[in-house]
């Protein structure tokens, strides 16, 4: 018998999960949608259904030893998520419960950046390293930090909510209650915000122009931004400024070696990395300047979060003396 | 013969040192200028002959197994105090090759705030606590962050500088050459700062306006607060406010349990952590709110930096096992 783990990465709009094995290999993966559910329990059955299916289809050599999910707001020591601002279902969310009860095995939960950051760290670009931040860029922005080699979950399991720092008082309504958090700048749904934000200020001609709010991605940003598009540009630097500018601030808390930035926007490369590098050192007290690297996430953008959960599993096997280290 | 170690706290103004025992008895402790010294070599002979001075008084029962210091910008890994900009001596001074030559026994340095944290944490009101963050309230403001049970060093060792996040992009000049940082607003100076803003924007009558700013101190602004001051009292709500609105960011960083504040500024009582704790919760993002304690320190103000510095000799000789845990 082969241990397998099923990791699974909550979003906004999609649930993406995969069977992975002790080595980090994703031996199968799929999706099903978040946001068409309005009970959270339709949700959790449809997760329950396609969870088994998966372990069938891969025959009677592998046993299910855990499931691992990140999620935003989710909270590692009582396996919920709480309040999350993207998802319809509001209040707390027994998650681990739900889903231990129909497969009998270890579920957990934590933060979906958070996740990211321990996949970096086991499979990807941050082997060896034992400070470090993971940034995650997708339809919010989410944030795990590594200090001492290890993840910090904080008081209350929660630890890592960057995207909820502040960039503007008096700036953009974000989905928590607050204005001018950091993710209503920087994320997909942020530098989508920008664009419009600039064809609203200036005359320039933009291929843009001819998109819709709903319709536009950061796909099409991107393709502009490269065939020279002048909003679509100053959209990228607007957002790096914004980015590169917050990331001064992180620095000096936790002194990394390194900031990962992972997702969508993070696809755009030199778009987005030069005027975060470039915003984050104006910003940096003269100690720290040229000491931190940004850099892209070694790790696929479509495995990571599920390798990155999935890890939650192997580790809390090997602290209970379930399996070796 | 018992073990004793030196604490010291290098502040911009003086250096405090004590003899401390194993178990956090300040045995002797004293204090020489830091600011009368125009040459680092001149300092550094006068910190070796005051120790010397202090062992000796001791008695031959005693011997010196290492010695610990606290300063800004210390650097943990390297020994250094590193573009320190609480002192004159500018660049990188290696001070515990400095202080080993003579002595002979190791010399352990750290940010005296992080040096704070391991005091709070060892013998103060953070015991039996995992995550919380030391504020230090000096000349300027520092940080030490304690996750999962250990202080936070970072890769380069100089983590916690939240004193040089920034606060306004066009505010208060800054020591480190910035503009707008935390400690311009929030610290011995910073208040003071703020006393003379408030002086010259309004008309109400004051006691602190018969003071030059060079005799301006924390002690006169909290007692004119308590008697009733509008400009002190202004000044109180002012600095709170700056500080609990950079909290909120500072929590969802690292989820602490609590916050300490430590030094001068944070003996003004409910004058300080009122306004601190009122704007702290109003800026959490909804999901820490009501989560985060803002306390007082635990230990008494002269020693407790002492004491911080001395317990990084106890836990470099029990990591190296030449001294029991």
């Amino acid at each position: 018998m082969k241990d397998i783990t099923i990791g699974v990465d909550i979003g906004g709009t999609n649930t993406k999960y995969g069977i992975v094995d002790r080595q980090g290999n994703v031996l199968f993966h799929d999706s099903i949608s978040t946001k068409q559910f309005d009970e959270v329990t339709d949700y959790i059955k449809a997760l329950e259904d396609a969870f088994r299916a998966a372990v069938k289809n891969m025959g009677d050599d592998y046993q299910l030893v855990g499931i691992g999910i990140g999620a935003a707001n989710g909270n590692y020591y009582k396996g919920t998520i709480e309040h999350a601002t993207n998802l319809k279902w509001k209040g707390i969310i027994p998650l681990s419960d739900m889903l231990h009860k129909p497969f009998g095995v270890p579920v957990l939960v934590t933060n979906d950046a958070n996740a990211a950051a321990v996949g970096e760290m086991v499979y990807g670009a941050a082997k060896g390293m034992k400070d470090f931040v993971v940034i995650t860029l997708g339809t919010g922005l989410g944030s795990g930090f590594v200090c001492n080699g290890q993840l910090i979950n904080g008081k209350h399991g929660i630890a890592g909510e960057l995207g909820h720092t502040t960039v503007n008082y008096a700036g953009r309504y974000c989905n928590c209650g607050k204005r001018g958090c950091l993710e209503t700048y920087v994320s997909a749904t942020g530098i989508r915000r920008s664009v419009y934000k600039l064809l609203a200020d200036h005359l320039e001609p933009s291929e843009l122009r001819g998109i819709s709010f709903d319709n536009l991605n950061t796909e099409m940003i991107t393709h502009a931004a490269i065939r020279g598009d002048v909003v679509a540009r100053a959209a990228f630097e607007y957002t790096g400024r914004i980015l590169g500018t917050k990331l001064a601030e992180t620095v000096v808390h936790t002194d990394p070696e390194a900031i990962f930035l992972f997702g969508g926007l993070s696809l755009a490369g030199d778009l987005i990395f030069k005027p975060t590098i470039k915003h984050m050192e104006a910003n940096l007290m003269p100690l720290f300047r040229g000491k931190v690297k940004i850099l892209p996430s070694g790790l696929q953008n479509q495995s990571a979060p599920i390798l990155g959960a999935s890890s939650l599993v192997w580790n809390h096997l090997e602290e209970k003396g379930a399996i070796p280290a």
